[in-house]
């Protein structure tokens, strides 16, 4: 008998004959024995509505506000899911995030969530193995007792949330795939399912494109040490199929000592969507790099992988990467205070790629990033940037070369087998 | 200055456009210089859609999650015209039943209102002139800490229980007409507005068809002495009409002590929807009339107007209507009862109309009853039941005479000029 958290998304509740089959996957594991906290999202396309609205309401509506309007529609989702339960005999309850409650900060719109009190379900699976049904995305800002809500994918966050809380053994992520894979299956055949996958190695494939799981809901996952399992929704409830270790089919995200048989490289992430911008003969003094980027902040333009060669003579030239969407804000930007910053020239591309190698194997494993470099040239891919950290590798390349380096790369380590 | 409730239902909301119509409303009486709570109900359809989705859920759903996913609808609208008022410059906050709260009993999907507490609203107009927005229908039972709502209509009910917690002069209500007239006026031509009616007239009124607000409402709002005002929410916010004593066109409804000019009779309800059932020489005992009713009452039919003449020779005859669309099976019930309960016979009718004359005027009045049985006599019309309160008179007759037998009272008493 374990603690489960199950979290479904809003294609999963989309509609009652959809919330019917989640009710089914929670009577799985209740059959089991198992003690259910399920967390869903509202259903598909609602809270898009609710978001319209607020704007047609108003362009500057009041996050307050717009956090009640938008809370609504997990509300509605967590009393069906608890009524379609009673119906199949569980014992069932709704939650909503004040009721918990859930404590989050007072950033509207997309709160962090600072206590969960997990005492009262406790003691309801406790005295009648009663399914705790939790309206995701929302909490209740303590001082002023008013909904918050976590932002796009905010559920992910609150799942792992009462996991902490309530002491889970697993926070099973229900989603349109089943698992994790070292890369994107559309674009290298040979992908392969992970079994497991470090938080860490998990944190900069979120980060990096793969679009699993909200990346803030796997920081919490490895700051308080929930074991994270994603898992398909698409299987058949009753009839769940199991790997060789007769286990269900997903990726257990977890702590990276649980991982025995480790890996050099994980997984290959890659993006299309950024374009590079490059700054030369900067004059190399302390504050350069902030009052180049500082304009780009206040133009909201989110500058992603940034490097800086070393300094000669004391100038230097600075690469970094931007969303494609604002490359030209972003040079129109950097113009207008190239006198003031001085510096000699700009260069750029809107149609770069980015491919990223991700393991934590690599700490102790050397020249992993020298097998990369000779691999993607040995296919005349032109290297345009690099940038590194402990467990990962970024290479910059022109747009095109993106998924020959990707399939490239997923061979070299090993990951097609 | 004074401290208003406004109350707009979901035809009034049903769109963006239609809740700043209701926001152009409420900022005219806060440039007025008035204290505000606007109390409002779902979007229109909005609820019919949530109470559907329950249904397809389970035919038989717990209604504590019931009353959770209904009470979204009222969040929805709360949210969005405290957005809507904010961009007109009007301070204005949400509350859902909750957060202020509104404490009611724990009878889910139909709940009563146990305490209100005003204190947090009535400090936020002194402090601020903040507006409050109010989720109608809406409350929390204090024990559970579960959502529960006041089943339809409701939320003219939450209205009256906040003004009676804000001390509010007045409690406006808005509908799709402007006023509580003498009669309907599809049927009479004549039938003209009322100023103002008593507490007792209205829910005589209400009770007898005049759907213009919950009858449970107008009880709360007697027994609280909270000042009711029926208007219209399609005038032109900005160029309110004004009556001939320069008041909002409406009708009040208040203390009968407030009415100066008492008419003896105020209006003339009817209704159309019932069947006549009269039981002939039934055994004159203790306790025969429950063992006639009980039957009824289980079979979930409503009986109505009861009139049982005096007894002849240990025997006695009993007339009472129900609903039309329960005739037959009214029927059926009394006839397995027949043996046991010892009656002749039973007659009956699915055609009669009961015309209604209401006025509290009548306690000092004599001869309003006899007046009116002269009037119908006069026009043929055949009287097949009597039934009369302090306030009330009720007459059954055949359905065809009805709208002649409304005519006629409507001008006997004077209600045409």
């Amino acid at each position: 008998m374990a603690r489960l958290v199950m979290k479904f998304g809003g294609t999963s509740v989309a509609d009652i004959e959809r919330i019917r089959n989640v009710a089914r996957h929670v009577k799985r594991e209740v059959d089991a024995g198992h003690d259910i906290a399920v967390v869903v999202s509202a259903m598909a396309g609602t809270t898009n509505q609710l978001v319209n609205w607020c704007r047609e309401a108003s362009i500057l509506h009041d996050a307050r506000e717009y956090d009640t309007v938008v809370a609504s529609g997990e509300q509605v989702t967590s009393g069906l899911l608890a009524i379609v339960l009673q119906e199949m005999g569980v014992t069932a309850r709704s939650w909503q995030g004040w009721q918990i409650p859930i404590y989050s900060d007072g950033a509207h719109a997309g709160a962090h969530i600072v206590g969960v009190n997990g005492e009262e379900l406790i003691k309801r699976f406790r005295e009648r193995h009663e399914v705790a049904v939790i309206s995701g995305f929302q909490g209740i800002h303590k001082e002023s007792g008013r909904i918050t809500t976590f932002g796009r994918g905010g559920s992910d966050t609150s799942a792992v949330a009462i996991a902490a809380a309530i002491h889970a053994d697993r926070c099973d992520i229900y989603t349109d795939v089943d698992g994790v894979y070292t890369t994107d299956p559309n674009v290298v055949e040979k992908a392969k399912r992970l079994e497991k996958v470090a938080f860490e190695e998990m944190l900069e494939m979120a980060s990096l494109g793969a679009k699993v799981l909200q990346v803030r809901s796997v920081e919490l996952a490895m700051q308080q040490k929930v074991r994270m399992f994603v898992r398909s929704s698409f299987e058949d409830p009753e009839k769940q199929k199991l790997d060789r270790r007769n286990e269900p089919i997903g990726t257990l995200i977890c702590d990276e000592e649980e991982i025995l048989e480790s890996q050099v490289v994980t997984g290959i992430a890659f993006s299309k969507d950024d374009a590079q911008i490059s700054i030369r003969r900067l004059a190399d003094k302390p504050g350069i790099a902030a009052s180049l980027f500082g304009p780009l902040a206040e133009a909201n333009i989110n500058v992603d992988m940034i490097v800086q060669n070393i300094s000669a003579d004391g100038f230097t030239d600075i690469t970094f990467t931007v969303p494609a969407v604002d490359y030209e804000r972003a040079k129109q930007a950097l113009k207008t205070v190239q006198v003031a910053v001085g510096f000699k020239s700009m260069e750029g591309a809107a149609d770069v790629g980015k491919v990223s190698i991700i393991g934590v194997g690599m700490r102790t494993h050397a020249g992993v990033a020298a097998r990369a470099f000779k691999a993607l040239a040995d296919k005349s891919i032109n290297i345009r940037a690099i940038s590194t950290s402990e467990i990962k590798i970024s290479i910059l390349i022109d747009a095109a070369y993106t998924e020959l380096a990707v399939r490239t790369l997923h061979s070299l380590y090993g990951l097609d087998r």
